[in-house]
């Protein structure tokens, strides 16, 4: 009996609930994954915990963490130290301090460089456009614009197999993402999404607030914000 | 008496004389340059110390070196010591095994979050796609698809401030090159070409060869492949 061997794809696995659940997805939709993290001097790097812990979960056959150091340059509360962590709630039309400059588009390079390397066909990522609008990077646009680059930057793409950039949850309200979390029986308690790198999550960052948010609309009682009551 | 701040561009400086003197036209058109470097793994490191002292030369405000380890999953004679360099000249139809996996897209990208957080307006690059046209990122359509990315991508981008990304010697040949790194003083004793990782150039892979004919052609003596008679 021949074994037919199941498309492989890149899952940019930050550790959030996010990349969990796009994990999630594309293991359901048949493909064979391959987790890729990047330790990039972020504050809150016990994500990195968390994603090893789900690629556990998910039983992947290799998890890969790139160290680039995006702090070396400052721009950004998440990887400088001396800014606050905004906690005023997102405002869709103003750029939080949060981002991080050219972050996914870095990470997106470097997930094409590993699915080429690996010949993946397919780099699944957790971005997300509704609770997030306000971060240029997770946009469908940015998006669509990035998969015309790789199929002219790369010895795949010329050739007609640049890997394909699939973001399910792009459309997605955290309701909704968590909702299909809990179907695919993601560990939720294994994912880590606040900002602030204290050991417990603060319950109060944009990250926490809308994690909880959505937490509470679908009745769940293990918020962030518990935690320091 | 005010002084009058010169714009800012980040240089990719690899250590060659591409990047040299498309560093040095950047200059001689009145930006102030801080230099960008990387240490993907490749076998040829020594070019990294040619970025140094071409840094040095150039008097640049500032210079960085970006860790990034490209080698980790292979892919290119570059980068995986177990495959060999070819010496068989350019063939520009075939890309060559020298070939990293998405290495421009990776540097590119980088070189965008350095210029966000330093507020450059543009980005110099020494890429030309007369010599190499066998690599899939060193070509007009890649860069011109790079830019719509990069007015996407960022924060300065939706602003209308994105970095521009220029490569003055896209269509230039290298006997071109060679001529007009002379006129702009550029220490070509100080750049490093070869691929092969040895103390001494090798004189016999693609860029020892290209260079080489180059020289030839302008009536230099000090050839790599000279070296080893």
């Amino acid at each position: 009996m021949q074994t037919v061997q199941k498309p492989l794809t890149i899952a940019l696995l930050s550790g959030g609930i996010d990349s969990a659940t796009a994990t999630g997805l594309a293991i359901e939709a048949g493909q064979e994954v391959i987790g890729l993290s990047f330790d990039y001097g972020q504050r809150h790097s016990k994500e990195l915990k968390a994603a090893s812990k789900l690629a556990q979960h998910f039983k992947l056959r290799e998890h890969q963490t790139i160290h680039i150091d995006l702090a070396q340059w400052g721009g950004s509360s998440l990887t400088d130290l001396k800014q606050p962590i905004p906690d005023q709630g997102v405002i869709p039309s103003i750029i939080p301090t949060t981002y991080v400059p050219g972050r996914n588009t870095v990470f997106i390079a470097i997930a094409l460089s590993f699915a080429e390397a690996r010949k993946a066909t397919q780099i699944v990522l957790g971005i997300n456009a509704m609770d997030y609008s306000g971060y240029p990077d997770c946009r469908p646009d940015y998006l669509d614009s990035f998969q015309k680059l790789a199929n002219l930057a790369s010895k795949a793409g010329r050739e007609g197999n640049a890997a394909k950039l699939w973001a399910p949850l792009i459309n997605w309200n955290k309701t909704k993402i968590l909702e299909e979390a809990l179907r695919l029986n993601i560990p939720i308690h294994e994912t880590w999404s606040c900002y602030s790198g204290l050991n417990t999550a603060c319950g109060i960052c944009d990250s926490c607030r809308i994690r909880d948010e959505a937490l509470k609309k679908i009745g769940r009682k293990d918020l962030c914000s518990e935690r320091h009551k």
